[in-house]
């Protein structure tokens, strides 16, 4: 787990309370497209089974953005939220380790959907270099810190071989990048400036076992 | 968002609740390893970021394991909580589509570290037939039905071209597998009795936008 480092109006905000903000957002979206204009947090929480408690909580770390009596506004709410998420900005992404997940992520066309760009990849194999994959160029690692300052990119995405990782991880800091992404199951030391952010993609898998679990239970009765 | 379809001692339990439980037995794992022998919803909440009757009310969907005053044995709620999960079994995984992020599922080892093991592997590319990768060998989807019904495979992963994600799923679904996980950004369309689950990997980089978005902000100031 990672320590508090997310502050906005001098109070500590969560990173949990951060991914909720992104879940609230596409549920919002979701509202929307189903032709629902007007939202109570009660009504959220039953579609995205946190406690309404929760929500509200969260919601008032940044303002007050619903009427009471009447709940939340979801455009508006939604614009809000996606302005506090930093995502009505479009983000440049940096690349380390092509082979493997960093070619499927550059080919993966959520992140531009939420505003994020892969603009620049690298990668320690020179037999890669100068190809170009999903209109991005593999480039060595030693032109990265050149290429971050040049294009002022903001996030880092690490992708290598583990044994790589925390050599990733230094160069993307010496280039000046501050938040980084991190699909390497490595434990990676970092200054308290910059924020790392590692994605087990093991718990989508446990939420699956739960499933077949529960099942065979109930099979068994 | 997902209906709910998890039902636990008659009482609908969502999957955001099962995906806390994954949170908590990590973060249980790590005050384990700190040393710690108890540990109270408080201090859970506290390193975790929920709040405290969140957390209570996710363990009681699932019985009592807390003493009042005194708080969880961290041991044996990881244990519970594992079993809730299903993770103490080794549960078999299929894959689909092996170009790009399928190769790297196939060499990510916290999959096998979370007692998910995949099996075997299949691609629509008869280039890639016969070849082993980490140790898994490839072959056509023809053959996809026989090898789950021969070694009884719980769970499959789509990860191939968005276009062929909904044909992937149905050929899941006709070899009798119950669970999958999607990394394609496809609106897929399941029967109810099939549990689904979407990965987005924006979701990570959408808590780097905040950080980004917030500190921007402070600088301003």
């Amino acid at each position: 787990m990672q320590a508090l480092r997310l502050i906005n109006n001098s109070e500590a905000v969560s990173e949990w309370t951060v991914n909720r903000l992104s879940l609230y957002s596409r549920l919002l979206a979701t509202l929307d497209t189903e032709g629902l204009t007007v939202v109570s947090s009660k009504e959220l929480a039953e579609r995205i089974h946190f406690t309404a408690t929760q929500i509200r909580k969260d919601l008032a770390c940044f303002g007050q953005f619903g009427k009471r009596g009447i709940g939340y506004e979801i455009f508006n709410l939604r614009r809000a939220i996606n302005e506090i998420l930093g995502v009505h900005l479009r983000r440049k992404v940096v690349l380390i380790g092509v082979v493997n997940l960093g070619s499927a992520l550059l080919g993966y066309r959520v992140l531009r959907e939420h505003n994020f760009e892969i603009v620049a990849a690298f990668d320690s194999d020179p037999k890669i270099w100068a190809q170009e994959l999903n209109s991005v160029l593999i480039q060595s690692p030693d032109g990265l810190c050149e290429v971050v300052q040049a294009q002022q990119i903001e996030i880092g995405i690490i992708a290598v071989p583990l044994q790589a990782a925390q050599k990733a991880l230094n160069l993307l800091i010496l280039s000046g990048i501050r938040a980084i992404l991190n699909f390497v199951p490595a434990r990676l030391t970092t200054p308290r400036n910059v924020q790392l952010r590692n994605v087990d993609l093991s718990i989508g898998l446990e939420c699956l076992s739960y499933f077949l679990q529960h099942e065979a239970r109930q099979v068994r009765r």
